[in-house]
């Protein structure tokens, strides 16, 4: 499906070089993973085994992508970048593992195979979370992460802050909660904003903190990761309702299942699409500071709104 | 009960100032956890008041009091030492919320009151453990907790180290495949090493860290963990097996119940209480590197084996 609004010229170019530099991205976080949590011949290689199953799975590494490209605005070392990057996606993984147990969303399928407790069992599962949510931040603190540990730190403090109960599992919290009360467009966009939302700002805001941004410069990338985040859950949503288990490789018409409210109950299909165009448009539009040189997190913004998985 | 040895002279006087040491620890700890983790008026509340459930509980603060009681072998500033030791009982409490989970141990009761999941319910649970974990890494990379950014990364990292897939997280592995495979006593000391000795290793280590202590010093307060964290463990399985749940505060006889391999069941009650009593004389030997200022360390060894919760 196109997106419902006609596509400037050059379009398809655009989108052809960020599916390429998508691609080497994840390749590249894939590879930094793997060297970061390695194979082991140990006891405990079972819990090893579940976290690399529950990260290295061909994911479309959105929010590492995301760190790579606001790291590169500033000339960030890409190593360095990568780490971080890896760091973001180990968080991202670990809240799906959770997020998939039986006591949560209770989901058999992630990105076509079977989720981490259904391949290994629910105790693994949890301790894998556990064990990649930690190593996350054993990353970020590494001297080879970034020379100067003030900038460590900060990596450390917005992660957590992003992560946390003010965060990602405020946000998870606030799912949980909706399930049972009626939430209505305030509410719901909090909840987004908390549980998807915080991690997308921190994979922008992490190129600003590697590479010493300017406050401008980091509004501006929060500006736009905030647009950003919104776009790709009301798209989330409208997947949830129009996409197919083929297409998104998870269960769909789990919302509408559970009577949870989401922007598409709220909004409808065709208003939902709408504001999904306009926010990426807004987002594109906090990037001017950059005078086209954050090409690329401007393409992301329409693959966002345009994809299918 | 009593130790098996005969107690040294003036042994009763300093078994009483360290039970006041601990309990105003124990309350500082609360204080400063209490100030961590503020009740909310949010909507997502729910999971900050099972955050609070779990942590703000009156435990003993075995590992807060490792933290503070190295810290001051330094002279490091109590309030720095209260934020660490904070952030090790976050750590601490999340891990006994996922442990106690169903599909992990399945516990109903801890330290005398229904657990987190039976209290709330398991999806609070499991993102109250997350919450937790993520709280203790933001805490530990705030200025206030160090003025120095490279002090607080080596926190980071050692937590990270102590907690995740090859500290406690992977012992957590271990006790599960130790339900089915038969662990001899090499294997079952590695994983009570990872299982709990990491942590108490951490705690011990956290205050060397922010007193930037001497080499020799950081060895002596890691061997003191290392001999400490298995008497500590060896008399948990002593009490498994002589200790009853209005002692203890937890369900007992779990782990002959699951035939899991123990440091009793390997060595015997007898051999597995001298084995303790040896390990706490050998830990309080490494202090004497510190000429008798550590003896509030020295007492709890004894306070370690002497303990009947």
């Amino acid at each position: 499906m196109e997106p419902s609004v006609p596509n400037p010229p050059g379009w398809t170019d655009v989108q052809t070089s960020l599916k390429q530099a998508m691609a080497a991205c994840a390749q590249a976080v894939e590879d930094t993973i793997g060297r970061l949590l390695p194979s082991t011949d140990l006891a405990e290689a079972r819990v090893f085994d579940a976290m690399r199953y529950g990260c290295l799975n061909g994911g479309k590494r959105l929010r590492p992508f995301l760190v790579i490209q606001s790291a590169d605005l500033f000339g960030v070392n890409p190593e360095c970048a990568e780490r971080v990057a890896a760091a973001v996606e180990m968080v991202h993984s670990y809240s799906l593992i959770h997020d998939d147990l039986p006591a949560m969303d209770d989901s058999d399928l992630r990105r076509g195979k079977p989720t981490c407790h259904k391949a290994f069992d629910e105790a693994t599962a949890v301790l894998a979370g556990d064990g990649l949510l930690t190593l996350a931040f054993e990353v970020l603190a590494d001297p080879a992460t970034h020379e100067d540990p003030n900038i460590r730190c900060q990596l450390v403090t917005a992660l957590a802050k992003a992560a946390g109960g003010h965060g990602m599992v405020g946000g998870q919290m606030l799912d949980l909660i909706a399930e049972t009360e009626r939430f209505d467009l305030g509410a719901t966009t909090r909840l987004q904003r908390m549980k998807t939302g915080e991690m997308i700002a921190f994979s922008c805001e992490a190129g600003g903190i590697l590479g010493r941004a300017a406050p401008p410069h980091r509004t501006a990338l929060r500006a736009y990761a905030h647009d950003l985040g919104l776009a790709f859950q009301i798209v989330d949503d409208l997947l949830d309702v129009e996409g197919t288990e083929a297409e998104t490789g998870k269960s769909v018409g789990r919302d509408a299942e559970a009577g949870k409210a989401t922007f598409v109950s709220i909004l409808g299909v065709d208003r939902a699409r709408a504001q999904a165009d306009l926010l990426a448009k807004q987002a594109v539009a906090h990037l001017d500071i950059f005078e086209g040189r954050a090409h690329l997190l401007e393409a992301v913004a329409d693959f966002v709104v345009a994809r299918r998985t």
